[in-house]
């Protein structure tokens, strides 16, 4: 039952978003009591070009 | 006034989706009392490589 | 697969999201060929107060 | 802490959001009483064939 | 059309939601070319028990 | 950077919370290679008369 959504910068590898999936899934079925497959992470690549901070897009940092 | 975010897997056509937000404006103005013209759907179509369920990713199912 | 979010004004009943969510599952199942156990659908309940449009809360309308 | 999101149809330009992401942070410091690095800004372009209003997607208007 | 989302920590008042409302409504319009007729915004008041930062519920800051 | 958003049934404790959004960001910082402080989680708390999976809100389960 958990929907997670994580938005992060465009860059991470399939393998690192596969390593986070699989502790954040064992986080939540532990600590949430919960089973592993009503666990469901989605993540989303965000360019910097659409993600501000204090005003200012951060494709330029 | 509803608004209605779908999120899919890749592989959906313009007509299938096309069918579903009909389906489901009528579904929402029918049962929820509400006009057509302020339900807003948007679709958004996830690659399987984002997409977790019991911590793994499922573009390898 | 399917997350279906749906944002509402307060004041729908349990009844009319049981009928919204019977019949949404079913255009998703049969237009989007997909299985209903798949079907997750998330329904908020939104004060008026904390909705703008054209940059005017609503709860006086 | 403010966490916003804004989705719009394809075609605003990096100048564009980049007026938007100032005018609205100036705005949420100013009414809200936060510090401006604390506000996020996340935009997503959203394709009309994946936007419905009315139970009619928008590609087509 | 543009959907906009914004999540606040508890506290802010009415007053303070409609003049963010207006004003970010204003630089959609005048930026993003769009009508405020389109303009959505839900605002969410979320509780710092419900919110970390570096892995720390804020609700003891 | 990282967003994370968790959609959890009612019931969890905060107790259980602040063990997850400990455990979650410590995995998204060593395997997304982020630093602590820009890892923000927000919990919502979703009643299971609002929650609906193949077709039927889950209250009554």
């Amino acid at each position: 039952m958990p929907v997670i959504e994580i938005k992060l910068w465009e860059g991470r590898t399939r393998a690192q978003k596969a390593a986070m999936a699989k502790r954040i899934t064992e986080a939540v079925v532990e600590e949430g009591k919960t089973e592993a497959e009503h666990v469901h992470i989605i993540f989303s690549d965000h360019d910097r070009s659409n993600w501000a901070i204090a005003g200012d897009l951060q494709d330029h940092h």
